[in-house]
């Protein structure tokens, strides 16, 4: 199996239509490894846990919305514990790196590694790589203990630095190699699960030892197949403060506009989620959901009503949203002065211009608009409660898998549970809010936007029940 | 079948072991009700949305861990609007009332069910009863608009009141008939579900097309079958400051002892997750795990040891922990001067006292013990984004099952999906934390604190799986 | 005296050097005022204290550091209730308007006016004026009581809605004329607080039995004489949240630079006690302390050093810094694409491309920096608590000078006691940080910043007492 | 002169009745010290500075209200860098220790004593003792430095550790003498800055060249002389927390009476701002104002009225408050079941017992009452941005002044000024809310409460002048 360029999904079959979609273990590509009993059989901890160990059959289905006669569906494997494990605790060299933006979470994540790593399995070889993946081969790292993590998740940021780009697999893997690394652990969002991808199936290809295993980490939530990511209900939390002052400014000025840019490069989760939590928004821009300016039923004309009736309003902009109207526009300015039009680029210092263009042009309205971009505000801050404690079963469940030889996989949670997920259904697209679907009705329902439809018979798209449940943990 | 005196499950099976727990329909006792089409049909916010309406056949399982042939098992009705109503707006006169302690998110809850019914479904008359069940009969009610419940979310408390007791079912049920109330909309706790399920009956008794909605209200998040009430994210993320207080003050004193109480008087959820979000506590007591203080293993050699090794200690206690033992000292005083040892009743100031006698009888060791018991402080801040969030699906769920005329329901969240309850599974019992499941195990391993098990042999409860996935919403 | 276009200062002499510069009194050009008891005398709250009323000559002195000889300089009139006032509350109309940007801690001042004329003095007309100055012409007004204002000071911004500028002497007086207005409180800024001189000019050029009372409010703290304005504490405190996010941005990424832009657009002192209360910023430029960019000593030089030593940093800058730079850097490009680069006219948004450019021209070093400007979400947070009690006393102040018939006067603090300063002292110049002072050496030495200065010879300022005492509270 | 018990107050007099209460100098016990000109001068951040020194004759006058003709009265040395100092920076050793309980702030203290010594003077050899004054001989210290202080003043408590008591002046000048340390920094309260007098005065007389430097520390700001201690601002802020939960819990229970307790064992500082911060309070109780529970214009009768007219009220009391009617309760009661007799020694659970059995004991009301002790959450938060920077100069004039040679004294803020206060006008008596003062009348007229004055002609309390200056930042 060893020689194929990519390794094939493992399907399991069931009755009455069930399907596990199975992660790779590193028994498929590597022969006669031996097994040893799980050191937590003699942790004191757990010597009052009747059956601690995750029976070897236990999945977690992904559609749970069902009837008294429909097919059981696609399932994942169940995370957690097994009773053989496939290295011996000295034996263990971990290494865990963190890619891409910062998101509320990631110390935890690294803590969590940390500790599990040393408590649970007694290891003591824990390497942190410093600046994302080209510190495996351009950077000193760090040996991480216990002691040093101790307090690092009352801090927002990732203490092994991070970086985004920086993959060469080839020179990764070799490092990997060198450093008789045989865990990996790649905390990252969907481009570093895909490298994630390659580096797993170079080690699959060289024969190696090396348990490679991905937390998905994506402050956007723009990460398929998983409920939500860590750091999400944070950062939804945190930019509340924003949309509060948007408010305050936008009632205390004349035709106020609170304008508020929130993240979201390719998903509008964290502006749908916010507004929704917020109650202050008049209008919500999301990228799924294009909207136009000028003419009726467009934001202009909007906005113009919102103020006329209300005196303010407050416009909630996820930063991937109009990408295609912000492209028009630059490409109509002149090509001089390219710092300048560059900011442009960012959709809030672009839709704020445009918007107030608009009424210096219609000259019958004085608007004052104060624009918003808390971006860096909430990515910084240090996680929730609610985030320590997911953050602390997603590491947990990560280091069960790799320890029990499971490899390629991302460990996540799916329908409320911690799941072992193919990497190649993580990376195979992105998690979207589904404006077919009934939250993002809810969400129009709640700010009386309009819908931006010039024609409702363009709407091809049919709802799947699949698509809604992985878009939509609230139903 | 309206002369019994309890209405009886009603039951629906399917194939591969699907049961569905159904919930009771007005239709059940009163015959030849009309139906309307759903208002719904007709709202901008949802024309976008292909399927909005729930598929009647819809459920939601209560177990989800399965095998490639484990049988379905119990489901129950999925939340959500239906094609058809069993009211008309104009005829809808619908109350809300408030019941029990207060917890973050009441105001939310109040909010969301006033705007889903007069956004949703253009219903105008909507009354909120003061102060609890008594406000049926002996206080005034107020009328609720969107207007005058816009800015509440942002407040903690509840703006209708509370009270606990009060309920006399005749009472209530003659007020609702002589104000013309047909909706009725319950936010408590399990006594107060309990008193749902009465008022309920007696409608049916009656015969009146009255649809009875429950939404359960516990900050202990000790109500059964639910994933977890609306709150307890807020409460554990505010016990936070509590907990890092205790330990800086820990820190800062020779001998530091720091002890919390936070809520739970039969379950230790928030202690719980308290401790796993924050990383600083040595010690976890929950009214699950029963602890004793003398001797080998207990309490007092426990923080010894912990305070030699450490110089400081953080304890957390749920207030129902160890009631055993604070009832047997209590007996033990004498009678008079009732007041002061009242006191000693909270189990916070009483391990307090315990603790510091123990050491001053020791006399080897000076402690600083610095008691905090922030349960006000926690239950009276406003819903943070994701409780208000979970608390606006609540209670557009609620509004969804009233109008297409369900009744004897809760509504609540079965593993991430909003789904209908009746009233008997959750007022059977309640939740709790299973101290022979994973999730406590995780708490011991990070608290390293001793499982005050005398004799492991005694330990003769079995973990069913049922009983974990109920507890423990995260895997 | 009524003639005269401007009023004269009032001086009175004493001894040793004393000096009361004085506030106007209606009875400086209204003859035959009558006088009434102050209604405080009959206040249960006020009748345990012995000598409530301030004494007629109590006086508070600008410079108050002196040695056994120095003479006693200037002083300011005491606020404070006095024994006698110059209105029956029944003939008060009371008027309050609030002019300008946001300022933590507006309606605090809006709320305890009101209660400070209702519960002190029974005055039962009070009038909210909307939308800044225009709103006496242009506007309609609200009627404020005790109960209508009973929250506000838990809300950002102002109740009362405010503008820049629509300052029209003459109709504004006009307006209090029409409408009976016998006392205007005016909260604004310096540019508002010379629109009160002139109305208050008008007012005894028309010899109007109006009393005219500033509340000088500027986030910046930009008024001369007083110690600090109102939400100025508020601001450097929730500035602090920008800085940490900076930090955390720069400290995870590679050549990590985080860029805060705070307010301050002529005065630095938000910049300046934000910098010195976080400890965690290497570089803060204000408008008061020129800079430059190329060169030794430049801050692209200062930047390249301190990434090379620590790997990031965090740059603190003023709204108004560096104003010269920009303009020279504006004047340099294309007069089309107008909107893309106004936006450079953002001293944050510029500095941040200056820096990007250079670096990216060196190539030798590949930077992360993350721009992030709070200004709308600080100005919009309700005030602390400090603030909260500052605003209560100021509000009092002002309601008693008006009520003793003082006019043309601002509310002010002056050595930590309330004072009443002459409107021509709050207008005549901006409080500037001095950065030949201590509290500029102080920050110098705590960021180890350069002091930009090309040639030390240049600084021909000379300290004095006075100038040092203004701007810096805290020696 | 050394050979007296205790060193005289130095008073130096100068015209217009001014008078300078003078700080000792080691020059005044030893003699011939050599002199060394200030390392400040040769600092860069300092060289923009002109008249970087303080004037060896600058004062701070004690009493600022004045009029035309009145006497200049008391001054204090003015705080700040010297010309000459008395100390090279590598004979310094340098000793901090904190005392008594946590107040916000002590973190920075220590960190800015040491920077100033560090960057400021060269010093390298700096000494936390720790765990209070009996870790001068019982404990380890620890070297502090600018790397191993840098974070701290993020974290509540002290690093240092504190204790209580355990002030052995023997001891502790060996101690000092046997480490050779020559600059003693002692933070804490009234006690100890008692204790610090006698270090002082058993070091001049053994004729040490040691200064002895008090930094006041006290939460509750009974600390005579100075403006305000540090945290204070920081406590009352954290004191708005607990007070918008007993008005939350109060609101919404029927009949609710929310009861928060607030530090201030001799004075009600924190209790009357938090009050006058929050305006949600119905009645502030503290030690300076005596009152009683029965009868007419009781605090049982004024609730009872207040529930009447509003359902709901929000007391807070200082922990000193009502003391002789507690021990008056305690005495009645039976000597068995001390321990839980003991805990009505705590006011806030007596008062909160005593209203609760009145109106049981009424039975014509029910009432809810909740008692919210904040005490520890309040004192072990970091301190905010405004306490941030009061530290930092307060810890910089200690340095200051250490290094000019003087001695036996305490740094502190007067009139908004930094001065050295000789240690005898410290410990002379404590500061308190007057109460026929401005600032409470304030209060009563906030809250409308009832005085508590039986018989009015009994006050024979005089204002003075003086007094109230003292008390009273803010006129």
């Amino acid at each position: 199996m060893g020689s194929s360029p990519n390794s094939k999904p493992k399907i399991v079959r069931g009755t009455a239509g069930y399907v596990l979609e199975d992660v790779p273990h590193m028994t498929d590509y590597v022969p006669d490894l031996p097994t040893y009993s799980n050191p937590l059989q003699n942790n004191p901890a757990y010597s009052v846990v009747k059956q601690y160990f995750v029976h070897v059959d236990d999945s977690v289905p992904q559609k749970i919305i069902s009837n008294k006669d429909s097919p059981r569906g696609v399932h994942f494997r169940r995370a957690g514990p097994r009773q053989k494990v496939y290295f011996e605790s000295d034996d263990v060299q971990a290494a865990i790196v963190t890619c891409g933006g910062l998101c509320p979470g990631l110390n935890t994540v690294i803590r969590e590694i940390v500790c599990a790593l040393y408590h649970m399995y007694g290891v003591r070889k824990i390497l942190g790589i410093n600046g994302g993946y080209k510190g495996f081969y351009a950077h000193n790292t760090i040996s991480l203990t216990p002691k040093n993590v101790n307090d690092i998740h009352k801090r927002g940021g990732t203490v092994l630095g991070s970086s985004r780009g920086g993959h060469d697999t080839t020179k990764i893997v070799d490092s990997i190699q060198d450093r008789g690394i045989n865990q990996v652990y790649i905390i990252g969002g969907d481009g570093t699960q895909r490298g994630a991808d390659r580096i797993f199936e170079e080690i699959r290809r060289r024969h190696l030892k090396v348990a490679v295993v991905g937390i998905p980490k994506t402050i956007d939530n723009d990460i398929p197949v998983i409920d939500k990511s860590f750091g999400f209900d944070t950062a939804v939390e945190e930019a509340q403060r924003a949309i509060n002052a948007a408010h305050v400014e936008a009632e205390s000025g004349e035709n106020g506009i609170g304008v508020v840019k929130l993240m979201g490069r390719y998903s509008g989760f964290i502006a749908m989620y916010a507004t929704l939590a917020s109650r202050d928004v008049d209008c919500c821009l999301i990228p799924e959901s294009p909207f136009y300016l000028e003419g009726p039923g467009g934001l202009f004309d909007f906005s113009e009503k919102r103020l006329k009736e209300n005196g303010h309003m407050v416009i909630v902009i996820a930063e991937g949203a109009g990408q295609e109207l912000v492209s028009e526009s630059i490409q109509s300015m002149h090509k001089q002065d390219a710092s300048g039009n560059k900011l442009l680029q960012d959709v809030g210092l672009w839709i704020s211009q445009k918007i107030k263009d608009y009424f210096t042009k219609q000259k019958t309205m004085t608007i004052n608009l104060k624009y918003i971009d808390p971006t860096y505000m909430i990515r910084a801050v240090p996680s929730n409660a609610s985030d320590n404690v997911y953050c602390t079963l997603l590491a947990q469940s990560a280091v069960h898998g790799a320890m029990a030889g499971y490899t390629g996989f991302t460990s996540g949670l799916v329908n409320g549970r911690h799941a072992y997920i193919p990497f190649y259904r993580i990376i195979e697209g992105q998690n979207k809010v589904v404006i077919t679907d009934r939250m993002w009705a809810r969400l129009l329902s709640s700010t009386n936007q309009p819908s931006f439809m010039l024609n409702k018979a363009l709407i091809e798209e049919k709802r799947e029940d699949e698509e809604e449940e992985n878009n939509d943990g609230q139903q």
